[in-house]
């Protein structure tokens, strides 16, 4: 059993059973969930602790699966009913996913508490309603907890502005992707977009442009990151959370909060997403080394530096 | 006058008069054009001479505009009729134009000829009909013309594609935005259909994103360069073409055609097509001096890389 205090970041969102067709494939009841996607990225680079909820359902192989790694599940919680359903399909462009099915089940149910032996230095909080996101907010000690970010969608910004407007006031970063930015800044320019994100709280803002990379607002500075050329996209799920996954993970690893470390966590995060896709779920991921990781950075920085 | 030896790079391509409609203003016959945009930003780095045709209201003022720069204007041909005439909206997110209203008037009736004495190192055919390039490429003394380029369009990837394919199949390099990548390639991933172009004929294959930035691919490599960020797009009118000049010249200047000088000459073609946008027109690139050319460029270096 790893010590809690073993887990300097912690993330709280779903864990999932998805059914996901895309033009290279159909698979059903695969793992997934963002709290899931994001715990196993960000495991390439620090330990991390898992706060989520599952049914009764959840298959034990499943569990093991996180268990592979340096994650801490003594929060993944189990509750008396199913777990969290997605359906989804993507188009030939892989760039818009059909919701076909949501099934909340247990996740009706999520209250998430932080135990006060459990008190990470970083804090992810990845996409759920923003009403539970203000819950775990609170119970944060700051400024102990140096650095929270947090994700949120489409449905949230337009279903619980008021509430979301709280969580991103005291969050420290916030990471959407384009579609998610023109809604939440009313704005169709991205780069002020970004900025009229940052003063609704977060110091630091990322964009993610899915496969034409991501955009970063720290403070006054600003950086542009090309995605890593992949020519078979094969799952997109999850690669939205393992970008985050990886970006949160190698902030805690180096415990520097300066731009030039929130650069290089950018990079690690496109990367561990850029293998993400190369297969369905979590499968590319579970066979993924850190000396891979490495390879494709050295690559990638020759294929955008001039 | 100019000696036409001393015109290393030529284009072939449109002078046209142009109606525009951004978010931030309208304005009536304006100085456009394929062409026109794309020898005012090669000159920066290159003398340039221009091969186009124009009718008899074509104004002298805008003459006067181009004899502002080292651009070889001999064979800006006057014929009997009116210049090429373009009417066009953007929507508010400034991605895509609305042709309003086209008037091809004297551009029917061109013949673009290259005289003896005039054997340009640097070829670029902007976007006009793939038949009128083909003449041109017929006129065309190879090796010691050493590299040509040309530009494309929807109109004539699906209008005449048997022409365009012996276009592709004599160039060095093609530019062409992703719409236009995607249409060619019949394939919606960007990386393949790089890769796919180039399979039908030119080496390097430029794919241009807009606010996304470009793509290079040449020979086996590949290049990704993020946009430059620009909170105030005004009008877009002009961004591919002065890209592209941006691009030849740079290469011209630098007589240089490895991997490393592509590399350079895309950044500095995104830098010219940056200022473009900042107003109507060719109003910006008019007050332009190289040394805010370098000056942004030294900036785009600290903004992508890591």
């Amino acid at each position: 059993m790893t010590n809690p205090s073993q887990y300097p970041l912690m993330v709280v969102g779903t864990v999932a059973i998805d059914s996901v067709e895309t033009p290279f494939g159909k698979r059903d009841r695969v793992f997934g969930g963002s709290a899931s996607y994001f715990s196993y990225a960000a495991s390439f680079f620090s330990p991390v602790e898992l706060i989520a909820v599952v049914g009764e359902d959840f298959p034990a192989e499943y569990r093991k699966i996180l268990e592979e790694r340096p994650i801490g599940l003594e929060h993944l919680t189990v509750c008396p009913g199913k777990t969290f359903y997605w359906k989804g399909k993507y188009e030939s462009d892989l760039n818009t996913a059909h919701t076909l099915d949501t099934q909340l089940n247990v996740l009706l149910e999520f209250k998430p508490k932080l135990q006060a032996n459990r008190e990470p230095e970083y804090l992810f909080l990845a996409n759920i309603d923003p009403t539970l996101q203000l819950e775990v907010l609170n119970q944060v000690k700051r400024p102990k907890c140096k650095f929270v970010a947090c994700d949120t969608m489409n449905f949230w910004i337009e279903g619980k502005p008021g509430e979301l407007a709280k969580v991103l006031k005291r969050v420290d970063m916030v990471v959407v992707n384009d579609g998610e930015a023109r809604l939440l800044a009313k704005e169709a320019n991205l780069i002020k977009a970004g900025r009229k994100i940052q003063n609704l709280g977060p110091g630091t803002v990322i964009i993610k442009k899915g496969e034409h990379g991501a955009l970063l607002f720290h403070e006054e500075r600003f950086f542009s990151l090309p995605a890593y050329p992949l020519e078979d996209v094969f799952d997109p799920t999850g690669a939205g959370d393992t970008f985050a996954g990886g970006v949160m993970g190698y902030l805690t690893k180096t415990g520097d909060l300066d731009f030039d470390h929130f650069k290089q966590a950018l990079a690690h995060g496109a990367i561990v997403a850029s293998f993400t896709v190369e297969n369905f779920g979590l499968d590319r991921l579970r066979t993924l080394r850190n000396s891979e990781i490495e390879e494709r950075l050295n690559h990638f920085k020759e294929l955008c530096h001039f």
